[in-house]
């Protein structure tokens, strides 16, 4: 009978993760598979920032793994025994077996892969969630426009080179944020960024202001913490900051543990998703109509109560105005004159 | 000769306002207009907290009030004299006339105002600026569904009144921020909000959990500060938060007083309008198709490159994704089973 191997959540670290948090084990392959399970013969393990947040016991926008359970992580493997009508020994699938060699998975969820259009190691990377999530946030939120600077955090990891390269191809001026001079040598000659800074630089916000002469129009957030920081002071009106990771804060826990307001904020924009968006109602000038129409019959047929609180005399102005910055008026305030 | 009187901003107030800021001068009306000015009497002068934020000599969406110069404001006046074929003696039109009797304006800035479909004094309020605020930033990008919850900030304010009232029309559940018993009496019995809270309570953050049951959908925030603190932590899965002003912010000035980093993001959200917007790829799994289209003819002929960094070794994991989180890896970390 063959072995499995698996590596399990030993302990939940604390700080940055060691070997004694996780365990090597061993155990019986399966003898029964359910209709609609096929057996995978791992091939490949991708590895992710994402899977520290996985080792912490906090809520996020995916279950923790529970201490004894088998890490997660997304898996090329081949199908060594199938009871789908979609699989057939010998495919080759995308899936997630986790970090053990041999994993029964749901048929439903593989992706089966052609090693002819690529290598299957691709499914994990450039062709994969990484190299996906690089294009949804860079194209769908970032929305980058020719001639704008988009600055990218771990720019030479899967996500960060393909946000690179996408953006250069969109006619960008790109600039890199990577860990080391030979990470910012590769960003700049190989993926070819137009500048390339390394975040553990002193100089990190004065070098981003240089890099950036034109200010920042998307920041493609991977990083978190100190770059944060240098980049909002750069940011251009109406930036776009798809906020994807942010692996500075991983190895911290929660608000707790003395994250700062602006650390967890981030991390609540990631992990929940939100959406916040500043708006100058000039910004909608193209809508002004349709809200007229709207809303003009429901303020005439008092559906929308209007309340407005009326200053008689200009000369009242000023102290009127003081009072609204202290709360004192009630409804709209109006002075006036005539 | 007629007399124009008009507030000037005398010096950039520290903090909160007072009378010395304002000082009253008059001038002579101006005998010639250029073709396409007119000049207005001035009826109804709309106060607005923006107007708080021009006082200051700091770079914003619109530029400071100079010194000496008149305050600015939305005004509704009569038309006295006219250079332009759109607008004749006797007409009400709204414009920009600042805290002034008589101004004279470009007619191409005017909207001329039917008295019989409203009173002209809405065109400042519910039918103006504050009520387009409102319906643009709920509706465009608050996006709310029925079953919801709004939570408004500032929520007896003709933007805020305006917010909880076409929220309730989307069927969602409605909860106000306000000053002071009265105006939260207001809100729940006049207004319809299903529960209205003192911004100035100790209690809030509590009271904030306990009136939103099922979370937070969307945060107008006209507030900032202790307010949006107290929202953060109930805020649902891709909650959405229009950031229309910052009240309890604009009596500080900028960062190098010592504003909080976080209120420093809110106000840059708010003066560049930002768009933040955290995201998970599974959010976006109905396009991975149309990403595989264009990416994958682009990873094969070399227009994307794809660096690998390949362990080889189940054994390995553990330590190959501790290097990862320490940054020891050079591209996609992946380690080969088979």
């Amino acid at each position: 009978m063959q072995e499995n191997r698996k590596w399990v959540l030993a302990r939940r670290p604390a700080g940055e993760p060691g070997m004694a948090d996780f365990r090597l084990e061993t155990a019986a392959l399966p003898q029964q598979l359910a209709p609609g399970e096929v057996l995978c013969r791992i091939h490949y393990l991708s590895l992710d920032p994402y899977m520290r947040w996985r080792m912490n016991d906090a809520k996020s926008y995916a279950k923790p793994v529970a201490l004894g359970e088998v890490m997660v992580g997304a898996t090329v493997g081949e199908v060594i025994r199938s009871e789908s009508p979609d699989y057939a020994p010998g495919d080759m699938v995308l899936g997630g077996g986790g970090w053990q060699d041999y994993a029964v998975l749901p048929a439903a969820g593989l992706r089966k892969l052609d090693a002819a259009a690529a290598p299957v190691s691709t499914a994990l990377g450039a062709l994969g969630s990484p190299g996906f999530t690089a294009w949804a946030g860079l194209m769908k939120i970032g929305q980058p426009k020719a001639g704008e600077t988009v600055v990218v955090g771990a720019a030479t990891g899967p996500v960060g080179a393909m946000v690179g390269q996408l953006a250069r191809l969109q006619g960008c001026r790109t600039v890199a944020i990577a860990g080391g001079a030979e990470k910012c040598a590769y960003a700049r000659e190989v993926l070819k960024f137009d500048a390339a800074l390394d975040h553990r630089d002193p100089l990190l916000k004065q070098k981003l202001a240089e890099a950036c002469p034109n200010g920042i129009d998307v920041y493609f957030e991977n990083i978190g913490g100190k770059v944060w920081d240098a980049v909002i002071p750069l940011l251009n009106d109406f930036a776009r900051i798809p906020v994807c990771g942010l692996i500075s804060q991983y190895n911290h826990g929660n608000a707790a543990d003395g994250e700062t307001p602006m650390a967890a904020l981030m991390r609540d924009v990631l992990v929940k998703r939100l959406l916040l968006r500043g708006f100058i109602i000039t910004d909608f000038a193209a809508d002004r109509d349709e809200f007229l129409r709207y809303a003009t019959p429901l303020v005439a047929n008092g559906t929308l109560l209007v309340r407005e609180d009326i200053v008689a005399g200009m000369e009242r102005a000023p102290e009127a105005f003081i009072g609204l910055l202290q709360g004192r008026n009630f409804g709209k305030l109006i002075v006036k004159f005539v």
